[in-house]
């Protein structure tokens, strides 16, 4: 009998490896915040001892999924303005917002909300992208979540700081601030083509090359976008991005709902991963990312919610049955992303596309424990024929019971256990007084 | 004090009545089945003295959705063939078992699967077609739901009948039992035009005028389907229905993914009533429902989830919400299907197309009291800068607490109080073994 930190049982256990494996009446075995063994229940019980042993009965395990897309602090501003076009809302009601009430305060808020709002929908890991990255980290830490931290860059000045300069600065120390860290790691983030110069975009490529950092920005979002940059710089972003040697299996595109057959070519051929946000992209009408096609080309395309506020949710089970659905529509084939494929693009494809494949997206031996719990013993996942369909197709967020990230838990029986769900909504109305005005 | 059944004391009541007012601190009142008064509850609470009085705290309240096309039995198919396209789907999948396996009881015990799932996600009112409606009917009087019960023609023989002939004589000894029921009503419905020949469809437009009762259709779903119509009858589906007479208010037409400009002005000329069902559609894809130009040529669209084999859920919370970003997406316009069109389309424009706006469908004095109340004081539903953003875009089915259909309490606490929720559950599973050979 060998002694390890914890069994847990389930009926099912999904492990989105190479093979798509589903194990029935199997054990994930946990120590030191990693998977060791995945066995028979039955040959656990012989083989192992645990301090903490968790039956789940007929619940099912699967790897968290990864939300490869965020805005985490924008949380605060879910539903202050909708159904408005993309430059619209971003002109007159979100900059606008921003510049006058986004701060350390701000951040740190609605950060924890969207944490909470993460864990709750059975998210383990995050890829950020927002202003005072430094705060959402300390958060990220508090809550126990496993992340990727956008350094922002723009051109203009913010809250955060008086211009490229400085963000460059900021983003260089919190990077050696993290660089050792077991799960938060940070990436470069220029906001978007139409945004940043072409100076900061090759600082920023340096400084990714040195560290072997991810770039994440916004790309290819909407026709407008495209179009103002071919004005700007006589040339559309991604063309830009390979002028400027960027285009690698660091960069994190992020969007690229307007894609020809050449690019999407060219995008397989330098492996840059893309991060797929439908939801966002329908609310704010920017365009169909042409996701069959993409991964035809052997694409890797991960998903987002993007913020709260083009959303309205961090819900990646919902956006993976919306991903797995308006594929669907799009290509005109009721075949293209089925349920594998969706729950890949959710878990491990997120991984790989924030360069962590080798230690969470998938419940297989030496990866970390980043895992969760979900019963499908209710009126909306039943009857049972295939778990997979149930998770994409059927199943919602409150399902989830248990979330644990490199063994540690962090959801326990629907309660949150490193973050105070009473003190996060009471702050979230007090911000909404303030910004609300009433 | 004037004395009344019960009073409905709530942070906010979304009407959905003309002026789509909102209210807050308002009560709900309720006698004899009915809404007599909405006022402030400082009001009321001087006005009425009441048997029952719930006070909801910050809940809000409203209508009970209303899910315009459902094929109830069919939750026990949730899952069983995913990801085919909707003739090879229905061909090689769906057909084959429900030959094998329709019956009373796949009836019964489906349908009450389905009944509980549409009473926990808040759906007050449904308008199915399928096999033994009599069934269907029978356990929605025990379920308590608001109901039109659709009368299936189809050309072939089923295990409902030898052919339009009996399903005809089985569908009028239906319609008469229950023509003067309070909450179930019954509808003709052939279920398409590819399926049901001239002769059955001019005998259900008779006995629709004699009866002035609806006939509920698919129609124009997919491209193939009207390619198909066009080399059996040398014309679109909407040209035979209009050359038979058949184009008016009573008509429901579900799917109408392919339209032309003229097919558009034609239903709105005749007041046809378009049922959109925006999931299965991109599940099965069979096109894009052009909603945005219907609801501007001024056409009743209400939404409806189909089946939950080809969804594969019964959550209108959830078609709602998907209902107002894919109509964004597929217009190109972020402004289209704004926040209280979506909840009117799942609300009181089903009552319309279901020809029971003068009882349901808002929360308006003299209709019945069809009311569900939700919780959005969570996680997910924080900061609140507008409650129907909140519906349409954040909250999920499982934030419903209550549901009341005229006056009568089904869901309390989350808890069903008409249906026991294991057996439900444990029938689920048998027939899963049986069907799914396990």
């Amino acid at each position: 009998m060998k002694q390890v930190d914890q069994l847990l049982h389930a009926r099912w256990i999904v492990t989105v490896n190479e093979h798509n494996d589903l194990f029935e009446y199997h054990t994930l075995v946990v120590d030191q915040s990693k998977i060791i063994d995945i066995l028979p229940t039955e040959l656990a019980k012989q083989s192992y001892r645990a301090h903490q042993v968790d039956d789940l009965g007929e619940q099912l395990l699967m790897p968290g999924l990864i939300n490869a897309h965020t805005h985490l602090a924008m949380n605060l501003l879910r539903g202050f303005a909708d159904d408005l076009p993309l430059m619209e809302w971003l002109e007159q009601q979100i900059w606008p917002a921003e510049g006058r009430w986004v701060d350390e305060q701000f951040v740190a808020d609605g950060s924890e909300l969207a944490m909470a709002e993460l864990i709750r929908s059975g998210t383990t890991c995050f890829n950020d992208m927002y202003f005072f990255p430094e705060i959402t980290a300390q958060v990220a830490q508090k809550a126990g979540l496993r992340a990727s931290i956008g350094l922002m860059m723009i051109d203009f000045p913010t809250a955060w700081g008086s211009g490229p300069e400085e963000y460059l600065q900021k983003g260089l120390a919190l990077q050696q601030k993290y660089q050792d860290h077991p799960l938060i790691r940070t990436a470069f983030a220029p906001h978007a083509t139409y945004t940043v110069s072409d100076v900061p975009l090759l600082q920023l490529k340096q400084a990714a090359q040195q560290h072997n950092s991810a770039i994440h920005i916004h790309l290819h979002e909407t026709a407008g976008e495209i179009a103002l940059h071919e004005k700007q710089h006589g040339c559309r972003p991604l063309a830009r991005l390979d002028k400027l040697g960027m285009l690698n299996a660091n960069l994190q595109a992020v969007h690229m709902t307007q894609l020809s057959d050449e690019e999407i070519q060219q995008l397989a051929d330098n492996g840059v991963q893309v991060i797929h946000c439908p939801e966002s992209n329908l609310k704010l009408a920017s365009g169909f990312a042409p996701i069959a096609r993409l991964l035809a080309a052997g694409v890797n395309v991960a998903l987002g919610t993007d913020g709260a506020a083009s959303n309205n949710d961090l819900d990646l089970f919902a956006e993976m049955r919306t991903a797995a659905l308006l594929a669907k529509g799009v290509a005109g084939d009721a075949s293209v992303v089925p349920t594998t494929t969706a729950l890949r693009m959710a878990t491990i494809n997120g991984a790989k596309a924030l360069g962590i494949a080798d230690q969470t997206g998938s419940l297989e031996v030496g990866k970390a424990a980043d895992v969760i719990a979900i019963d499908l013993n209710t009126i909306e996942t039943q009857p049972l024929y295939d778990p997979v369909s149930q998770l994409v197709y059927a199943s919602s967020r409150n399902q989830i019971t248990h979330l644990w990230v490199a063994g540690k838990q962090l959801l326990k029986e629907r309660q949150l256990t490193t973050l105070d769900e009473t003190q996060i909504i009471k702050k979230a109305q007090l911000w909404q007084k303030k910004i609300g005005g009433q």
